[in-house]
């Protein structure tokens, strides 16, 4: 059985910049309230698992030295705090979940753990929770902060970070300690309440957590470190993990890496995806070329020069594209030919197809829906997060010709299994030993 | 005309201690997104201003030394953060305006700036902020600290970080930046937008704000402080403030102390009042009967405790109580009797009524309109703050009793005014000179 995600930012420009710019699009529309109750209400018919939402904190501003293309073509600026739209898209479903990006450099666990809950609760237990440290020091600056911690400093506070959220979910309040017994007039036996205390190395805490125990606690852990010490933190900490996709072996490959890691716990994994569907495969390739005359290379550009901290604007196209850091040699070597040719920005807008490097799947439903199930059973994979191209066009088409596809395969479940969104990933409410959350579950 | 405002918060016991435990009372699901809905919907078809939403970031731990009574008695704890009800509450209506407390000591403003931009784009602004400092040190200790600053020190990072948000908000994306031109390929235009560059004296900040300019750019201030430094802060910032009510002489020379000091700015008072409305005055007398036998001693002693920071569990009845600090003191003052006697345990049982030293307004609609239209007139205050008794009744008599009363004395409005909440509390979308935020606007 496939599972779908879509993959979203309440921004003019996720990953496919510039298609804003069509004359159907609404991503513009990113900071409208029917905007994404729309959305919500169409992914629950369309059986969705989740709504992931991604967040950056900062501006693109390596390329050219400054963030100005980066706002010229929306490219994830402007945008909106993910937190404040989930709510109200929960307000109209009862089944979507809600995958929340947070970044967990900027901001104090007691608070944080307290919006999570807060949540969770409001939702009915539907919310997952996307960790990432973040990348850029633009995000640092409007901290406050002269830079970010390094690479390997972020993951060491992510792991102090995420521990202490467990303690304060899983730990602080008993499932047990709301009693909400009228005639004795005890709201909660305090007896069963605790205040969690931490004195770390990054981190300090102490105090009750605000929040009493939520349906799912912690909420659905996602994760998306590519690095050998992000793989180390997925592993341990991810419930689901983020791919890019691409060839099918080198996914199986890290399917199996990611599961060997993790065992004996599960891991689902997703795969992202951009389709362009059409009733006919002439159809799609025909939107194809109509969405290709609205992709944007300096947005594209922008976006990869803070992604892999080259700033291209600098750049002839035919040049050797050459870096100092070993975390920029490592993105770089993505970009060499299959030949293992040097990089350049040639290479690079080459793989730009809709404004990203992610290359779209284009067909009609059933041959996309063949594609799918041959590339999870090959991968290993649990399903898609499938990227917006063009919208609402673009999920409408997932919804109402991609799903029932599937569906006519077998390969996709035709109504909501009952419960939380944990309940409906993995059919457990609360994280399992040997995760650390159930260690510390009272 | 008389405005009106629901006043809550997301938490068993919010002012009156107890009243969860009436058999019709609903407060216990605070965590319930249909209850939320449905208060929201009600206070629309009620034609109020606005939902006033409460916070208070640690636990009162100051009675018996521990958190034990508050938790037990659900004591302003457990609770959720009001910025993720607020979205949901915004999905189902069209007008209701709605005021976020959000403590400032423990965020940092660029943060903080993009939630408040994100709610009030995403509800086309009706987000009002409620600027709130913190006095526990319960708070502090959750966030990694001894002790929390010292008052006046609270004070002097408010008027910092309210300038710094005014900046982001007002200053770093021009109103006319989004152009969101398709022909042309320009969601925004760079060169209208500005970094926000900041070294002061508590806060650093050097980065745009995330978010473009919000439909109220700075959402509506409200501020609620009642010591000098606070009514100094509040005639500068505050464009609607909150009392406590009492005595309509005493409440008058408040009003008028405030708008001389904010003249020629307009400020709006809001005068909290707790309701027990009957179709008769016989059936409310029996309401308050009624109410009163679930209120709780202990539960109030709780809150009183960690507000007046004296540990009222340590004394006897009778016992006089002093205390050490000039800030208790003077907060010990209102305890004295008529007569000037020393402030007692007893006493302070006396005076609470309903849970609380909110001495509710009881009555038919007729004579509590009437009441209301006469302690307006005689205090110059605009409007009231209901506090929430035995939810959802106490609303509800107020939606489809007082409000038709008001309405036929010609008291209160017949329809909404259009526009953003600002709009319909001052009748300009956006903050004038001489508001300091005014002042940084592009």
């Amino acid at each position: 059985m496939i599972r779908l995600n879509a993959f979203d930012m309440a921004t003019p420009g996720h990953i496919h910049h510039g298609l804003w710019t069509h004359p159907r699009d609404q991503s513009a529309r990113y900071a409208s309230m029917e905007h994404w109750l729309s959305l919500a209400r169409l992914l629950e018919r369309g059986l969705f698992d989740g709504l992931f939402l991604a967040d950056v904190l900062g501006a693109y501003d390596v390329h050219g030295g400054s963030a100005a293309a980066a706002i010229r073509h929306g490219v994830q600026i402007p945008n909106l705090d993910p937190s404040v739209i989930v709510p109200a898209m929960a307000a109209v479903t009862n089944h979507l979940g809600f995958g929340v990006t947070a970044n967990l450099s900027f901001e104090a666990p007691w608070l944080f753990a307290r919006r999570m809950s807060s949540l969770d609760h409001l939702t009915g237990g539907r919310i997952g929770w996307n960790i990432v440290t973040g990348y850029l020091d633009s995000a640092a600056r409007g901290m406050g902060m002269d830079a970010q911690a390094a690479h390997d400093d972020r993951y060491a506070l992510a792991e102090e970070y995420a521990q202490l959220c467990y303690r304060l979910w899983e730990e602080s309040w008993a499932g047990d300690a709301v009693v909400e017994d009228r005639a004795r007039g005890v709201f909660a036996e305090a007896s069963r309440v605790r205040a969690i205390r931490h004195a770390g190395e990054r981190l300090r805490l102490d105090g009750v957590h605000l929040c009493a125990a939520s349906p799912q606690r912690t909420p659905v852990l996602y994760q998306a470190g590519a690095s050998a010490r992000g793989i180390a933190f997925a592993t341990r900490h991810a419930e689901c993990v983020f791919l890019n996709g691409g060839a099918p072996a080198r996914v199986a490959a890290q399917v199996k890496a990611l599961r060997e890691q993790a065992a004996p716990r599960p891991i689902r994994v997703f795969v992202g995806a951009s389709l362009v569907l059409g009733r006919t495969s002439r159809e799609a390739e025909d939107l194809l070329e109509e969405y290709r005359r609205h992709a944007s290379a300096e947005g594209a550009l922008a976006h990869a020069s803070a992604s892999l901290g080259v700033d291209f604007s600098r750049f002839d196209l035919d040049e050797p594209i050459t870096a100092e850091s070993n975390a920029i040699q490592s993105n770089l070597a993505a970009l060499r030919g299959p030949d293992g040719s040097t990089p350049t920005k040639r290479r690079l807008l080459d793989l730009f197809v809709l404004g990203a490097r992610q290359v779209p799947w284009v067909g009609d439903a059933s041959t996309l829906a063949e594609r799918m199930i041959a590339y999870a059973a090959e991968t290993g994979c649990d399903g898609f997060n499938l990227a917006r191209t063009v919208v609402p066009e673009c999920l409408e088409a997932a919804v109402d010709l991609l799903v029932p596809a599937l569906q006519e395969r077998g390969a996709f479940k035709r109504a909501y299994a009952p419960g939380t969104y944990r309940e409906k990933l993995f059919g457990a409410p609360l994280l399992a030993a040997p995760h650390p959350a159930a260690a510390v579950r009272r």
